[in-house]
């Protein structure tokens, strides 16, 4: 059984208003993209990790694996226009029967008890999707209504998504519909229904400054 | 017209993990509950501040108004066993027409720009309740199935939220329902819509360590 790990780190990174796209920023001196890799390669050293890139920042992201010495092997891929697309290129690389994880590039802070829990979970039920609960009350906007909707009937969806491989490669074979928000909603699209598990509150998408400093402060606790 | 803020703190922080409610916590050496009461303050000096605290925790809130030399004066009021009872307290000091805010006494970063807004479109349509939008993927669970909505049909409550004070008290003579998440519903239940109005995202809730760290950093970056 293989296991494969796709770190998609195909954003522009508009929202930061930074000419660095996000993955590239430094958390605690060091490229966001490094811990999402170093965190799949210290719970599996085995994993095949490939990283999406958008193609215009390949040369950047090699020259910052040599400045930073990142001595973990990694095959890099173009990404698309889409996400979508991006995981699609990703999973050219994906061969063999096995579990593949999907995770955002800016997402460094999934933890190694987090990573274990979606793989076992995974090989056991054929997907995991980890997601977590909120603590602010939510309302659904209908036109120019609004309704609360119970807290605790709504989930967030986090990342790395594991599936089988063979699974994830047949649902990405279908033609792009913008339902399709993560990798969940294309195996489900597809017909095969997900597996939610627990996720972590501190396995935060890094998506504006003020992320990056709770990242900081998250990492000095830990 | 008068304007009230009736600060909500009635919370034994049993989430925390700690021996002193969460609202006591220091945040950059000064309880958080404080900053909830200066940033209204610094907006509208001539504020009624209603602070509504657990009985047992006032002594303990005098004492730290006294270390923290808190010169801003505010009526303190003891809170029930529920939020809606809490904020009923409260309301027993709002006597005169105009605007009134519920605020969660956990939420330290409201800033001027935002507690502005509110009291503007308060006075302007009788309501207004921030809200913000996600950047994750939500998913709406139904039993044991779940399924993806979509992201922008969905928004998160925060406070301060503002109403005509005779609106408020008139929706809190309602008997208490478990669908009464916060003011807005209660407001709703009454029959009167509500208006929301663009939140902020650092405007964020402390109810763990980890959103204590991310205010420090907020703080820091002001």
């Amino acid at each position: 059984m293989e296991y494969y790990a796709i770190i998609v780190a195909a954003g522009k990174g508009t929202r930061m208003k930074s000419k660095v796209p996000k993955q590239f920023l430094l958390l605690n001196g060091k490229p966001v993209l490094m811990y999402s890799i170093e965190n799949f390669f210290k719970v599996l050293s085995e994993i095949k990790i490939i990283v999406v890139l958008p193609s215009k920042e390949i040369p950047r992201w090699r020259k910052l694996c040599r400045e930073f010495g990142l001595g973990i092997p990694h095959s890099i891929v173009s990404g698309g226009a889409t996400r979508f697309e991006s995981v699609q290129n990703g999973l050219k690389l994906v061969r063999k029967d096995g579990i593949v994880a999907v995770h955002d590039g800016v997402r460094p802070l999934a933890s190694d008890v987090l990573i274990r829990r979606i793989f076992r979970k995974a090989k056991r039920f054929g997907t995991a999707i980890p997601v977590v609960k909120t603590k602010d009350s939510v309302r659904l906007l209908e036109g120019i209504k609004s309704r609360v909707i119970a807290r605790n009937s709504i989930v967030f969806v986090q990342t790395p998504q594991c599936f089988r491989t063979m699974l994830l490669k047949r649902a990405y074979e279908q033609k792009f519909h913008p339902s399709f928000t993560d990798d969940a909603s294309v195996v489900e699209a597809y017909g095969h229904s997900v597996k939610l598990v627990a996720g972590k509150e501190e396995n935060i998408k890094i998506t504006t400054k003020e992320d990056l400093l709770f990242a900081e402060a998250l990492l000095k606790q830990r």
